[in-house]
């Protein structure tokens, strides 16, 4: 699978296999997080990883459709440092979530390379979310991925349709 | 080239080549943004794609570190769509701006798996960027992104080093 290949193909999933992910392939997945570049190189994510039961149905009692991180073996809470997910001026906004999409996709992608799928899930309860994970003051949760190779009725699912390239891209201006 | 080792191997890149991205090469990495997931399947990204060079410097004077858009054969300007970038409820922060961090990473992947460098570069004028790219209201430049060869100097050279996994990861909880 080439990295076109992959980044092309991933889809997100919801179902998942009982299957336990490797503690090796998880290792490679949190690399794959950790190397994401970061805006000033300021390396604002961390990652919370729950596997245990009782624990991922706490964090997913946060979230208004996080049934499949109920299902998933691996659950990665992604947290932004203080001050980088909060609002405030323009900079501020985009750099925290804009550097923990980037560290969350290249989680997904090489998750995807090694058959494991995923698929994020929000936390609209950002306070409960808080709590659950113990986050020191002014840390929040921008997001969880649930992560396990996919239920066999998931595989072979196409891809979800996108709007047309034509819709997407703009030459020289809008 | 697997799709763990495009995620671990590639670095910002600041310094490119004067050799031009074809266009099959380019819309490859057009389509790997377009690909990427979004919360809600809402697709909230967009591209402005620009390789005239008055333009290019025109974006470029928005920023106050874009010596690299600058010598870029190619800068795709990612916009979000209206209300996906402000500042608002916390999941209205968080939606667009990771959202347009997983396209980002989706298209700087697939480049670096065809040779093709990169690196993002913030627009803090933002209402310049705006300007310059004629965007509809509302619409918002989160970003833009260089592509390119890397340079012969820059080719070689380490990955940036980033804080050891065991300060990005805890178990369960923080």
């Amino acid at each position: 699978m080439t990295p076109y290949d992959a980044v092309i193909g991933k889809r997100d999933t919801r179902s998942f296999a009982a299957t336990a992910i490797e503690d090796s392939v998880l290792m490679r997945i949190l690399q794959a997080g950790r190397m994401a570049g970061s805006a000033k190189a300021l390396e604002p994510v961390r990652f919370v990883v729950l596997r245990d039961r009782e624990q991922k149905a706490r964090l997913a009692a946060c979230g208004l459709a996080t049934g499949h991180p109920l299902s998933a073996p691996v659950v990665v809470a992604i947290v932004l440092e203080p001050e980088m997910g909060v609002v405030g001026a323009p900079l501020t906004i985009f750099r925290g979530p804009f550097d923990a999409g980037r560290a969350v996709q290249n989680m997904m992608i090489a998750a995807w390379g090694e058959g494991v799928a995923s698929c994020p899930a929000s936390m609209h309860h950002a306070d409960g979310a808080r709590q659950v994970l113990g986050l020191p003051d002014g840390y929040v949760v921008a997001n969880c991925i649930a992560f396990g190779y996919p239920a066999a009725a998931e595989t072979g699912r196409p891809v979800r349709p996108r709007k047309p390239l034509s819709e997407y891209v703009h030459w020289e201006r809008w």
